[in-house]
């Protein structure tokens, strides 16, 4: 009886996401779902990116807190569309709430919606938004040893941000380990080392998001790699 | 129907909590539920802050994560007892695992039972699993805003440690505003600042576990302070 209420709730929810991944291909419109921990540099990161991205994509961002409009303040300066969803006490977004956010960007022209999820490395990785892939981030703060306590992100993530290099030297990162961490999880993605405060490596994370969106374009659904 | 539901399995797990709470006031031990984000630094902080007051009060811990024996491993050196539980997906303890914890460390004779919740700001608030109080934890590298948008957690906590402050010269954190951001959710506890690489600001936190212990065992019931 439970397991056919859990049941119940989960494919409602993906009827969402079915809704809104049609809606995205039908528009031409790259979604992708940043996930990391709570203060691993996601909305720094994001504010970064896309101001350096300003002159070849346009970007949607819907941001995902338990409470606080925080985040989406945050990128007033950039005048871009954001939308603010806050879950109330759920740790992730759901599909049904993250297409209010798409329904509120719909008037805009974009070529990329980032959704900011709610920080934890856990349950988001659970729940499908309509998103073509799922970015990991975790900063160089938070030790090397994250895809072995939370594998399923890792394993699905179609490309993962070490965020915070610049941290490197005052903290005990060891980026082997850390690979060989991602490796263990069966991960088949590139990892992308930044510093968002210096804008290193960020031009590889922009290249690798304009080569998903072309790929989609092209009718070739973005798959772990955009070149596969 | 659903609500009622969720309801049963709450309840169930209030009750494993009530039993867990029973057995510890009747051993005079004092759990502590500590919870932060991944990378917060809450296994570092234990080895360091148990081998410091290993003269003074006798730990065991009982380390959740989603999967790995990591943690656990990595207080051998210590000689205590450990039990690492796995939730094999889930993003917190239930009272219902925990218990499964306890129960492994009946064998010893102890002062305080540290639980290592998984790396989490928002779910492991939800869930009593018999505790004598939360404690929060915030890595000054995962910035000031945390109580914004995790308020729940940051109100109920008992003590808030906040870690990682060696990084202070090379992050954005805000004392000021992250002190703020706490008064605002209420809460009326006492905030160590700590480094655990050089075991500043421990000893304060170890004065402040034995107190609640002195309070517990002269029949006080641990309150937000010791002293209340």
């Amino acid at each position: 009886m439970e397991i056919k209420v859990l049941r119940d709730i989960l494919e409602h929810d993906g009827e969402f996401a079915r809704r809104t991944r049609e809606d995205l291909r039908g528009r031409g419109v790259l979604c992708l779902n940043l996930i990391g921990a709570p203060g691993s540099g996601k909305t720094t990161m994001l504010r970064s990116l896309i101001a350096l991205a300003s002159d070849r994509l346009r970007f949607g961002v819907i941001i995902g807190d338990i409470a606080s409009q925080l985040d989406a303040e945050r990128f007033s300066p950039l005048g871009i569309p954001v939308v603010q969803l806050n879950t109330g006490g759920a740790c992730h977004l759901s599909a049904r709430l993250t297409r209010r956010g798409f329904e509120a960007l719909a008037s805009n022209e974009l070529d990329v919606v980032m959704v900011e999820n709610v920080g934890n490395l856990a349950c988001p990785a659970e729940f499908d938004l309509g998103e073509d892939a799922k970015l990991s981030m975790v900063s160089v703060a938070e030790g090397h040893d994250k895809p072995v306590k939370y594998p399923l992100l890792f394993h699905q993530a179609a490309a993962h941000i070490l965020s915070k290099t610049d941290l490197d030297p005052f903290v005990d990162f060891d980026r082997d380990q850390y690979y060989a961490a991602l490796n263990a999880t069966g991960h088949r993605a590139p990892v992308f080392p930044i510093c968002a405060k210096t804008g290193e490596g960020l031009d590889a994370v922009i290249d690798w998001i304009a080569g998903m969106l072309d790929a989609k374009r092209k009718g070739r659904e973005p798959g772990l790699r955009p070149e596969a």
